[in-house]
């Protein structure tokens, strides 16, 4: 269905707003995608928006076009309103600009099939949502299966992390978990947890990986919990030159991963 | 000197909030850092602030004791405020903040000496303050002796590219140059310039670094300039097994930079 709507107090524009705070996300169970890029990425990877939004009158575009086919041709919504409204939206002031709204994936464990892949990202308590989104990308790029969340971590939804996914959100699985739902799950098969640490830990370079490999980094000021790390199978540590004992979480997160992709026959 | 200040159009209040703005960093030449952690990094580091700014009555501390000390003796001021004040100052509502006033350091190529660490960072056009505090901080962690910033990037002086780097804007040389006076630089001594590409590249892992080995990432969306990647002495990949064709550029240039740390025998 096509639809042109208008003034700022209508009930949709007043929903997709909405869409930007974490509570209503929850309670739609919907989260917004912007930019043709990455509505396009999705697409790409089999996922279309329930609604798609643009300005009236916007520049055609042959994605932009194949975009709301689609979307037309599952039954999905494209919604064309004025440049004003657009930018309430999206927040920005750019009539190019495009909005999708996705429904929120399944992030439960019991979805994932971890032998579909070697490399499995997991962060703990992870605050930051460019962090969240750049986690996701570096999973995309290694190969990994997905990012497992564990305990309170940054919405996967919010805008900045699905930007900052630059589309990986689309094609890594996230899973959300407490640790004590997580650490079960995992000992139920076969997998092997790996943490980032300066406790008790073995070069990173060179270190036995094995596959399913779990990658595992903590937040942002406080790193992993102690009994979180003496769960692990492998304490792996990289080297610091400087005066600061860490890395960022997302950067730390890479390093690692990397070097089990080239240990596991990348 | 110790002194009070009250009410929010004190002309010195005006002046630290003010230091959140390039402009005026620019115009004084100065600029903020927060946090007593970020504080007591930047005095182990040798760098004391001019300017200490707190609450009144804020509460004990031994680093922040040792802090206030070395500025008076260096002839620096502390600066007593309302909590209210202090929260306008630092746009935070944490009456246990406090902030130091820095001078800039000299970020001209002239003051480089190119021969004191086997690793550079270099970023072009990189707009993101947040991924240029985050290579502060990943240069710092291999032993890097700065970061080369050229053309027009974030400005590494911002409140958000301080505080990303963790501390790392005090250890790391930070340098200001446009392409045409790095270049030059570049070869009229010693240094391999290495590019992350995916034109004529070789794999990054096992590729033949040599130090000073100048590592160059570009701009968040464009990458960098073909004509730039041209001049480079290696281009290298790092293996995509997904959807996308990169990194974040802070993400990329950590991987590249602890494969080179390894290559060089970190």
């Amino acid at each position: 269905m096509r639809r042109q709507i208008t003034g700022f107090s209508n009930p949709t524009v007043k929903a997709l707003r909405a869409l930007r705070e974490k509570k209503h996300r929850k309670a739609s169970g919907k989260f917004l995608a912007e930019g043709l890029r990455l509505l396009t990425d999705a697409r790409e990877s089999g996922k279309l928006p329930e609604v798609l939004v643009m300005a009236s009158g916007r520049d055609p575009h042959p994605l932009l076009g194949a975009l709301e086919t689609d979307v037309l041709a599952a039954g999905g919504e494209v919604i064309e309103t004025s440049e004003d409204v657009l930018a309430k939206i999206t927040g920005k002031d750019n009539p190019q600009a495009i909005a999708g709204v996705f429904a929120e994936f399944d992030t439960a464990l019991s979805a994932v099939n971890r032998n579909c892949a070697p490399i499995w990202l997991v962060a703990q308590a992870l605050r930051d949502p460019g962090n969240l989104g750049t986690m996701l990308r570096t999973g995309d790029a290694v190969g990994a299966g997905g990012l497992i969340l564990i305990d309170d971590c940054a919405d996967p939804f919010s805008v900045e992390a699905v930007r900052a996914s630059m589309g990986a959100v689309f094609t890594q699985q996230v899973v959300q978990a407490r640790w004590d739902e997580f650490l079960p799950w995992l000992r139920s098969g076969e997998g092997q947890l790996v943490a980032a640490s300066l406790r008790d830990a073995v070069d990173y370079r060179g270190a036995p990986y094995s596959a399913p490999c779990f990658l595992m980094v903590g937040n942002e000021s406080r790193g992993l919990p102690e009994a979180y790390e003496a769960e692990c199978d492998l304490r792996v540590t990289m080297p610091m030159k400087g005066r600061a004992d860490s890395l960022n979480a997302a950067v730390a997160a890479a390093v690692l991963a990397y070097e089990v992709l080239a240990t596991l026959g990348g």
